[in-house]
Order: C-alpha cells, then sequence, then structure tokens
C-alpha cells in the first residue's frame, strides 16, 4: 500500500498535465466512442483558442470525499487556462465532523453522528451562493460526482438555464423527478453495487452512511478499494484513505426529487459513464440516463464514456479533464 | 472539538465570500496598518476593474498539510475571478506515503519513513513545471507558507523575473543565501517557537519531521493546537488534524540557500507577518525580512501584517484573501 519510490507521487501531477495536453491534441484515445460530444473533438489544444468567456467550473465532491478529491482534475483544467472551484459540502472536507469514537482511534458503528442534521437544503444553498459569488459573465459548469449528482439537481432546478449553463453527472446521482436518493441507492443494489460491503452500523441509528477510512482490517480496505477504487494505483490508496471523512449524512437521500422540465430540464446536461464503477453499476447509470430523457425528450442527456472505476479523478485524471474539456468547448 | 451544530460547517466558506467582500470594499480593518501595501488600497471591488491581465495565484502548502489547506482562500480568490491553483507538495496531500505503524494504527516515532527520500529539487521541479505549464500571458503569483518558502525561494531563483511576477511569503521560511531551512528551524527556536513541542521520534533515524495527527492523547493535540493554530476555531481542528499527514521530509531543510540577487533578488516580493504565530514566532519573521533586504537593497520585502496565529487560512481567511489580492493589484 505504499509508495516504493519517492518522488512519483509529486512527479504525477504534472506529468498528468503533459499527458492532458497530449491527449488534448488526440482526443480519440482519451473518450469512449459512445460519446456524444466525441463527433466535436476540436484540432487545436484549448490554450490556442481565444475563447471569449471561458467557462467555470465547480466541481461537487460525492460521499466521504472533499474537493481534494478533484486535485489532479482541477490542475489539469487549470494549466488549460479555466477557473475552477472545488466545493467542500458541508459536513465534509474542512468541514467535517467526527464521532467522538473515530477521534478516539475505536470508531462504535453505532454512535450518532454530529452530521446526522445535514439536510440536502444546507448542500444546495451552500453550492448556490458559491456559484452566485463566483459568476461573472462567463458561463458555469457544474460537475457533481456520485452523491454529489443530487447537488447539481438541485443546483439546476434553483438557477434555472440563466443562472448555470450546463450539468455533468460524474457517474452521479442524476435522480429523476419524484425519487429519492435513497431510489438510486436501491436501484444500484439491484445492479450489483458494492457499496453496502462497507457501511458500517445502523442508519436509522447513526443519522449517516459511515464508512471507517481508518481500519486497519486488510478485508475491509480491500472492500473499499474494490467498491470505489478498483483502477486506482495501489500507492495512491493511503493517501485516499487518510483524507476521507466517515460519516455521509442520510437525510439528503430521503428527499424527493422536485426538478422541472422548464428549468432543470432546460439546461444542457451531460452524464459520464464509467463502465468499470462498482458503485454505481454502468447499468443504473444508463437506467438514470433514459428517466432522464424520458423526462425531457427535448433535451437529451449527452453521454461520454470513460473506462473506469467510480474514481476516475484519481485513476484517470487526464483523460476526465479532457472530457470536462470538451464539455466546455461545447458550451461556448 | 465536535461542531455545535450542523450546517456551521458548510456556511462558513460562503459566509466568508460575503465577509471578504466587503472587507474589500473597507479593506483598512482587515490589513495590519505596518503593512507597506496599506497605500495601494483601492476603492472599487476586484471585479469591477477590468483588468486585462489578471494575475493567476499559485499556493504552496507548509509541512505536514497539502493543497486542501488553502480552501477557503482559494474560494475566496476564485470569486474575486483569480484562477487560483494550490499544489500538493511530493510527498503531501494526495501524494502522501506513511509509515507502516501508523496505517496500522500505532505509530512508531522512529520507523524509517517512506517520504525520507524527497529533495528539495523534487518540490521545486514539480512546482516549475507546474507554473510553466499553467502559465498563459498573465502575471503570476506564487505564495508559500512555512516550509513552502523554501520552495518559493527555488521557484524565484529557477524561473527569474522574466518567469514569475510576484513572491508571497506567508509567515514563511524566506531563507537568506547561503542559509538552510535547518538554520531558520534553529532560530525559530531561539524566538520561542513551540514546534519541537510535537515532533516526535528522532529525524536523524526517520528521514523526517513527524508528527502524529491521529494522536488521542489530549495534551499532545493541544500543543499542536498551541503551536499552529492557536485562533483557529475549535471545531474546525478535528477536520484539520484529519487531513494532516505525519511526515515531513528532513532533507529539503539541509539544502544552502542559493538565490541571487539578479534573478530571485529582482523579483517584488510581499512577506505576510502573522503576530501570533507560535511557530515562527514574528521576530523570527522580522529577522528573515531584514536579511532579504540587505540582500538585495534596491528591492527591499514589502510587508503587510495579520494578528494572526501561524494559520490565517483556517483563522481569518476572508482578510488573508484581502491581502492577497492587494498583492495583485500591485502587480498588473
Amino acid at each position: 500500500m505504499i509508495r516504493n519510490h519517492k518522488s512519483d507521487g509529486g512527479a504525477s501531477v504534472f506529468a498528468s498535465a503533459k499527458i492532458a495536453r497530449r491527449s488534448f491534441l488526440g482526443l480519440s484515445g482519451a473518450v469512449g466512442a459512445a460519446g456524444a460530444l466525441a463527433a466535436s473533438v476540436p484540432a487545436a489544444p484549448a490554450k490556442a483558442r481565444e475563447w471569449k468567456r471561458r467557462p467555470t467550473f465547480v466541481l461537487i465532491h460525492g460521499s466521504w470525499h472533499g474537493a481534494w478529491c478533484f486535485q489532479l482534475t482541477a490542475s489539469l483544467l487549470i494549466n488549460e487556462g479555466f477557473r475552477v472551484v472545488a466545493l467542500d459540502r458541508p459536513g465534509s472536507g474542512l468541514n467535517a465532523q467526527f464521532p467522538s469514537s473515530y477521534l478516539a482511534g475505536n470508531l462504535n458503528p453505532n454512535e450518532v453522528s454530529p452530521v446526522a442534521g445535514v439536510t440536502l437544503d444546507d448542500y444546495a444553498t451552500a453550492a448556490v451562493e458559491s456559484i452566485i459569488a463566483l459568476r461573472g459573465d462567463e458561463p458555469v459548469i457544474v460537475v457533481g460526482h456520485s452523491l454529489g449528482g443530487i447537488v447539481v439537481n438541485e443546483v439546476g432546478e434553483r438557477l434555472g438555464p440563466e443562472g448555470v449553463d450546463h450539468l455533468v453527472y460524474l457517474t452521479a446521482f442524476m435522480t429523476p423527478a419524484g425519487k429519492t436518493g435513497n431510489d438510486i441507492i436501491n436501484m444500484d443494489a439491484q445492479f450489483g453495487s458494492l457499496t453496502r460491503t462497507v457501511l458500517l452500523g445502523s442508519i436509522a441509528v447513526t443519522g449517516v452512511a459511515r464508512i471507517n477510512p481508518n481500519s486497519t482490517d486488510p478485508a475491509y480496505q480491500a472492500r473499499a478499494v474494490n467498491t470505489f477504487y478498483n483502477d486506482v494505483p495501489a500507492e495512491m490508496i493511503p493517501a485516499i484513505f487518510n483524507l476521507l471523512t466517515p460519516d455521509e449524512p442520510a437525510a439528503p437521500c430521503s428527499v424527493v426529487t422536485n426538478i422541472t422540465p422548464h428549468r432543470w430540464g432546460a439546461i444542457p446536461r451531460t452524464f459520464i459513464r464509467c463502465t468499470l464503477d462498482h458503485a454505481i453499476p454502468v447499468g443504473a447509470q444508463d437506467a438514470l440516463i433514459r428517466a432522464a430523457d424520458a423526462f425531457t425528450p427535448g433535451n437529451l442527456t449527452r453521454t461520454t464514456t470513460l473506462q473506469s472505476s467510480h474514481s476516475p479523478f484519481f485513476s484517470m485524471p487526464e483523460q476526465l479533464a479532457s472530457v470536462l474539456i470538451q464539455i466546455a468547448e461545447s458550451t461556448v
């Protein structure tokens, strides 16, 4: 689990930058053939294009992660001239709170969580305020990963097509109108999701979906890797575990999705399919895409495909950045 | 140590954004009177100024931290229209590696570190490559915190005034020519630094300056808070400890600083003094400023002052962002 060579870690960000520049010049290898965006691959690198209104990216992480998970991908986008902000959701990253037993080094799976009261409205309000605060006259592209998708839904509905220019679901909860996040979780399970293999304790008691990033049990660690990081370099895993937090509030997943065709449904959207995902299996991803398309038949979901686990920001940040740059080009 | 209220955490970033906008409009309260930059306080907010070449900020963290420590400050700068990238140094953040005893939940203070071989050249090469990769035609401002200052020195010397536009030392190792980081550490101790109160094991054995962010000893935790976070909201401390890494490579601090007046010394620089700093006491900060000014009498260090601990990015991100925006304005 430990890196073998001292300089591999630091070099990776910067090596990736060069790869991204190259792959951008010959993108067909980086993007799945199924992507509707593949037809719009540009011949020139992003920096050579004098975009008058280069979009700003807003990145919203998934369960147990924080803004830090986008470090590699964000650096690549920034290198291409984009302004990028990754948010820490309420209760996550620098906003995290912890069960006292976790801080004591002996996690009680059923201790009530200090973040049990965090709501979907907390997430949406924070994200919307952030977007309003940062927006100038340039387009804004909001990207949600995994559970972050339910925040993207809310952002789209609250801001509408006049307030946000593109919604991106990175193997994310593009929850259909009338459904809840829990409905998605149940559907994921039907498609073989392994997420339940890492959950601890009773959600009804704790108020959160709990994992133990500090577990020293190799079998537990292996299940977590197989669920979320099955194509991530092994030497990166301990650093990821070190940055994760144990508690993902449950309440946001019980809220019925209230999106409308004329607001959320009027915003262009892209779903980035990840075919090796063991948390949200690709069959479940495709079911979400079909439901969205039935909801807004005049504004179909654009799709692009990565041969990736649930975490392409760790396993293939250069390809992910290339896909996001293509989306930016389709947005301006 | 636990947050009392669920939504405080998430709201803080966004509340801070509003504070920053306000303080930017009336900056005198946010910046120490000693700041040479205070005279250049603008009357209009940054967004209202149509800067043709708005600078990009590159942020380099200090010991045991990662890019994540700049989350609050970076968000505020991004809100004002800046492009900002915070780097994970080699061996830190997502590039971290860990002693096996730490991963096993029982840190051996004297286990040889897997990052013992990381060098100053690794840091400098990574930072320089990153800056070259991201730079367009806009000015670049490089900000180093604490130990990150030795990387800023190297970046300045390697890129020179044609490659970087402003060097910012945030209570940082602005190591004088001919001196080493260890010389600074010794001087800090003479000025009463408390850093040694949190170090574990033998640097000669481990190859790193080691702390234990997972310590469950309240006395140890209290020493860490008093050293680095003595004005940081208590509810934020567990999240910070969760994100820290235990090992800071020692080798970079044994390298003699090789900066020259015509390259490093020809770049405008600012030192942000932090008067409540218990890690690099302000007396030591001022000694570094005096040494630099003696080295380049034709290019004196600009100074600005925060009534802050070692970690203003946690305790007063809005004031720190305001100071950085002033520096940007002085740079274009």
